[in-house]
């Protein structure tokens, strides 16, 4: 898996630690975990892309979420990185075994197919079930420290004018 | 997910129908489903390696499984040829945020990294709940005509003196 994947949940917990209405610029979200930036940047156009977070321009421009933390699930950010198509791709091998039928969508009928269709429903269900708000509410009860606790801290000051 | 997950599992159900003590070679196996036979081998070898099948050499050798299909669960030949590590990997980047304490061990107590490792424990548990045994019986009632329904079919002709 992406380890974009790890970055995006990471920022979409910053961001939901954002007060309301604020963007936070890639070069701050990089600067937070020392991720690069540009790499960054890409999950972070795939977040936009899949509606999660708001892209806003200007001097106090940046990334926000689209969307009340609590309505963003940890499956919606693993698919915006990872893609929506399953991990198990079925070839439907059986219309090329004995008494395979052509006319046969064994990608949907073969067993096989169904088992691994069905665990992957599985994990996405357990995905589906942690949103980022809950992710950021565990992990400043388990790190009260890993909040960034002051505005300028989680803003910055390098692309804002003084006030 | 590599597709010869999809091809390992069909593998071990046709050596599930195969009769016991007889091995299958792997170009019969490969042309039982129209398998490419060079990449079909390296991924029975990575079978043999994970302990699945037994190797069985001579003019009657080929491939068995190494015990009984209700032993053989669908997550260990998933595991056999994708891997035993975790799809995601967690690289603890809350120790270069802030508050960051190098001497955490983030990959277990991020909350991040266990809800990702809590879904892909549900992946697990879902394969490890089909075992061999049942997905042949289950394709057998689905598909009747899929069982070769002759040991020369199965076993074909090719590497075996005639009796």
């Amino acid at each position: 898996m992406n380890q974009g994947v790890e970055w995006a949940l990471h920022c979409c917990v910053n961001m939901a630690w954002t007060p309301a209405g604020e963007a936070i610029s890639s070069a701050k979200l990089a600067e937070l975990h020392k991720l690069p930036p540009a790499y960054l940047n890409k999950q972070l156009q795939a977040l936009v892309r899949a509606g999660i977070l708001d892209s806003v321009s200007g001097p106090k421009g940046g990334f926000q979420l689209s969307r009340r933390p609590d309505k963003i699930t940890v499956l919606d950010v693993v698919l915006a990185i990872e893609g929506r198509d399953l991990a198990f791709r079925c070839d439907g091998i059986l219309k090329n075994g004995p008494g395979g039928d052509m006319g046969e969508d064994y990608t949907r009928s073969c067993l096989i197919s169904q088992a691994m269709r069905h665990a992957e429903l599985a994990w996405r269900t357990e995905l589906a079930r942690q949103n980022v708000a809950g992710i950021a509410q565990s992990i400043e009860r388990r790190f009260p420290d890993a909040r960034p606790d002051t505005l300028a801290q989680l803003l910055g000051t390098d692309n804002r004018p003084e006030s």
